[in-house]
């Protein structure tokens, strides 16, 4: 079983980035940005509204301070400073999630604070520090410190296959600042073989294995529609009814 | 009976603002800035465990978007979006109550958003759909709209006395973005007069009806710990124990 | 005779806001955003390169501090306060303009800051504080404080007609803070008539006197480019060669 | 011969940081802050005119984008970007600059951009990349990237040593977030020990090789007043009349 996880309100005042409305209703859970990438307290509101009025979880987004950058500059920040960072973020998001009688589902670490998690210890320690509090599960990756801190602090790792990002030899994320529009069809397949071999193929061409407890979809690709519709069709089977 | 509240955790990064350590042990309940017109991630955190350190109650400080003009500067927003701004800051400092253990003692709106709920519907309105998430008591001014829109709404106002403010001949208070020291002897005779009459004078020389349910102390007046010792020893028998 | 200017470089970060590269050769000149409601360094630099490669003169767009707001958001704030905060982003988009060896065309006013500016007298005399230094023509409306204020002051005025926002009965703009697609023909036929007649009706179907030295069209107009042919061709004759 | 060079006007909003008013006539050139680690345009216009009224030259003293950080948290930024990032302040800061009739004096990088331009060639070029419009000299270090990119793409470097600072072992600055108070008569010694010799002590008791073109004094050092004078009278006969 898998599922399908989608950035959501992540415009910023009067600019809007994906079709959230389009989207919403085709995605499992929905993480939602708090202001620090993206987003603002009007678009948090109507985001968790309309994940509400799809019935759709929502997890909290949380990004280093970084409007500008869209949360994707790395930055020197302590653990301690990071884990602040966190906190305020999602108790900002629990505002709206308590406004319509929600709850979080989860914590989806943003952009280089994600990338940061993945090999930085200090930055993965702030991500626990803060789900210490929230107590809920953290999306990240198998086979990087997502998997051995989060746990190793008691903390359910939900594994994300990325559909529409590129993997390097490595096995890490291939992170870039803004996207163009990628190959449905590919998209999809990849999404099945993650989801029914673990397997994905890097950059290199080399077989990387990957846990996909959960298939991230970025609302930013300039066709993240189709992108969506394809890899729902591709792992239907897998997704829960 | 009466209570001594301060705003606190008004420092921003490196900047400090209002000796806190200082005057954390002398007040009742403390007004946690949430980051909008000062404070950040780190100072909330700080401040919040300075509180609790102290056994101080921690109400959420609010504030119109504004840090550079330290939520002073008065901004044409509607209801909706004030509400949004406020459910915000108010869900970032439950999550530092959250982490502390404790729970939201009340709401009170700062600087410019607090002079607009006094005087514009619009503006109460969206404090009390804030405070029918949160469910807690509003500090504002008994015999403006604070009353009237608070209570019409369910709300219990705490309606707070300034001893360290003037207040102008039509009732309202004399805001102004930076503050010199002031009279700790004036200041105390002032609000022990609130107490015990329910009286200040004005600017003007006017008699003009107070109700103490709280006697505000501002921590960025520079003899803002004279002020407040004073205070305290001239309301002493009025304080709880 | 008349021309077209156009708000230009309104992106930030990863979020675009209209189609410069389409808009930018059919217009005369360009207010360029300066990050303050708009537009960030990395959008300033290639608005500017942009408008230089077209050939387009640039006049300097700044705004209230309110990247949310987009500067729409009426604020409280003194003469001396304006007045530096306007000096603040011209000076920094002449950084760019001398980059490329560009002179300042002019300087317009954005959003709220122009609304202001056309009834309190503080706003339209800071907007002149700032010329004083740049010593460029302001754009703005005459029958306004833009006219009387700038003029008396001995600045410019290139009084601008605005031929896809509405006026009110008063003479005054109608604005919103996000908008729609308009009518190209309906437009171009009031800016026709702006130019040839000096008139146009209001939303109360009034006809009411405007000035049109210049025809300003929004980028953010959803249909922006249609809108801007269709002007463009009605009005050629009037247009520099 | 030598000078002394202090970083001015790190206010922000109703914060403030350094005794500016005290300092400024004891110093030879000002680096003031443009908005981005602190100080905004209210702060900027009030330091120019404290600096013209006695006789200072102004430099620029341009931040990564981190007021909340102080400037002091490495970000990962393209040359690009960081020269676009400098360009905007160094404009904004010669509008007041034009304000008062001055002109520009030089570019000296603030906190991580400073650090990261003595050791990343991409960060320094982009410093070179600003300094070919605004031609003024760049204030640095020799002995790193500074001396060898600002020389070779044919910037003067105007090599400052810090008396107020640790030399790790290596040479490179200790930068620190805050700082406490120091020991006037050890700066003062050290200084003079720069001029004369050209060398310093570093953490670990090596003597260093600097070079001493300009005295670095921090204005929010909490006794800097104290630092600066001791400075002075020691380095006196080696200051410009």
């Amino acid at each position: 079983m898998t599922e399908i996880n989608c950035d959501m309100g992540e415009g910023f005042g009067l600019y809007s980035m994906g079709d959230d409305e389009a989207l919403m209703p085709l995605i499992s859970v929905a993480n939602v940005a708090c202001g620090f990438h993206a987003s603002d307290f009007n678009h948090m509101r109507r985001t968790v509204q309309l994940a509400r009025g799809h019935g759709i979880r929502v997890g909290a987004h949380p990004s280093l301070p970084d409007l500008q950058g869209f949360g994707r500059r790395e930055m020197k920040m302590s653990r301690e400073e990071l884990a602040n960072c966190i906190i305020y973020q999602i108790g900002a998001l629990k505002g709206f999630l308590d406004a319509e009688g929600m709850s979080l589902n989860h914590i989806k670490p943003h952009g280089a604070l994600y990338g940061m998690a993945a090999q930085q210890e200090h930055a993965a320690e702030a991500i626990c520090d803060a789900a210490d509090i929230f107590r809920v599960p953290i999306f990240g990756m198998a086979g990087t410190l997502h998997e051995t801190v989060y746990q190793g602090r008691g903390h359910r790792l939900v594994s994300e296959f990325y559909a529409d990002l590129d993997y390097a030899d490595s096995g890490h994320l291939v992170i870039v600042r803004s996207r163009g529009a990628i190959d449905p069809e590919r998209a999809a397949a990849r999404a099945l073989r993650a989801v029914t071999e673990g397997k994905v193929a890097s950059q290199g061409g080399k077989d990387i294995a990957v846990r996909a407890d959960s298939i991230c979809i970025h609302s930013d690709t300039p066709n993240a529609i189709d992108v969506l519709r394809a890899v729902r069709d591709a792992i239907g089977p897998y997704l829960p009814a």
